[in-house]
């Protein structure tokens, strides 16, 4: 569907007053960020509906592609958005210029959506997003994230915090590193994202008593030093 | 709203497209059970819809009061379940006896619906639900479901799933005990939940070095022989 077809008939293909979101967190430059889409002065998270002939399941996956061209393969369930005021409002009216004709008492994206929201954690480097039908895209520091729609924010910063407790629990993170990673690597992540520092040896120790880490032949060096084996993932986990 | 206006003019006070359903647990007879409400020849799971002026939060709590009576605290997100072909179809065409005049062509209750879900741990014996607007309750084995209507059975099902793996990180199966409560009682509760035998003093000591059963005096009896010390969970966890 273009653009055009979107604004200006949209209600015909959607499942009214229900929209997705999407907190989508790479690592770069030692921190975690988030990939937000810009509209106007504001940003969003990447989104859409669910088409009327569509499974919410579907509907993630092809939202995550539409609109950030991105195809990681797994979006986690984050939560329900359903406060009753949820609607761009007003200032959604100022963009009209943007949104053309489109625009009426009423207009479908001006209703009240309840959001079901999802995250996942993608590999900087290998992802390279795309601003389909937006102004820009850019990623934002979770503790420098700008001026939001409604109230993604704190959907984009639940999604933080709930990353914090997955990790404690089941072994995530390394989806934010390259396909082949360090333990410094992967210690140094958990640091990032726990914003504590983690004891080196133990971390190392209790990763690798997990037994779902491979390892591999060290990396070529030129400089003399430290060189710490590689791992990956093993495979039958997936 | 009575049900007569909820048949007839549902549509006007509710999101479309947008259910809740909810899971309510309870232990009886040594067994899990999920109480259901009968609908013609088979049967729903306690829900409803959410108020065009209304937070989700708000309506799961109205949902699960005018539906069953009860006021259990607090219900915890289970899963969407968003299936495209999620409607009742045909089956409820035939019970429009039962609907009165209220079916039709489109009519709202037949539509498409997603399906948000939510679960709860309740105390058996203080939990005096009513069937408000269906022809009966009742307590089902998870293992002795009936038929049910939809997908809502796999809803039942993936609730009791989740308390499996609830149990191993949380705190929560208490709630399915009376407030106060011995180890024994709660270490039986375990073996129920997870089908499986717990060495009974290994499990003691795991929850008494949590930190949150608080020891009470023992029961006063009549007969001679165990007698366990009664536990309470300690207030300044809620």
């Amino acid at each position: 569907m273009n653009i055009n077809e979107f604004l200006e008939r949209g209600e015909d293909y959607y499942l009214p007053n229900l929209s997705i979101d999407l907190v989508i967190i790479g690592l770069h430059d030692e921190k975690l960020k988030c990939l937000l889409l810009q509209l106007g002065d504001k940003w969003l998270l990447p989104g859409g509906y669910i088409g009327q002939d569509e499974s919410v399941e579907n509907a993630v996956q092809r939202a995550l592609v539409e609109r950030t061209g991105l195809e990681t393969p797994h979006m986690k369930f984050l939560a329900v958005f359903g406060d009753k005021d949820r609607q761009f409002g007003d200032e959604l009216k100022n963009l009209s210029t943007k949104f053309g004709p489109s625009w009426r008492d009423g207009y479908w994206l001006n209703n009240r959506f309840v959001s079901l929201t999802y995250y996942s954690l993608v590999n900087f480097e290998n992802s390279h997003p795309v601003a389909r039908g937006f102004d820009a895209y850019a990623w934002f520091c979770f503790d420098e994230l700008p001026e939001m729609w409604m109230d993604l924010k704190s959907i984009a910063l639940k999604a933080r915090n709930r990353l914090r407790e997955d990790i404690k629990y089941e072994h995530v993170a390394f989806k934010l590193l390259p396909d082949q990673f360090t333990m410094p690597e992967l210690h140094h992540l958990h640091e990032v994202i726990l914003e504590e520092k983690l004891d080196r040896s133990r971390f190392q120790k209790k990763m690798l008593s997990a037994g779902i880490f491979e390892r591999l032949p060290k990396r070529l060096k030129e400089s003399p030093g430290r060189n710490p084996y590689q791992y990956s993932i093993k495979t039958h986990l997936f």
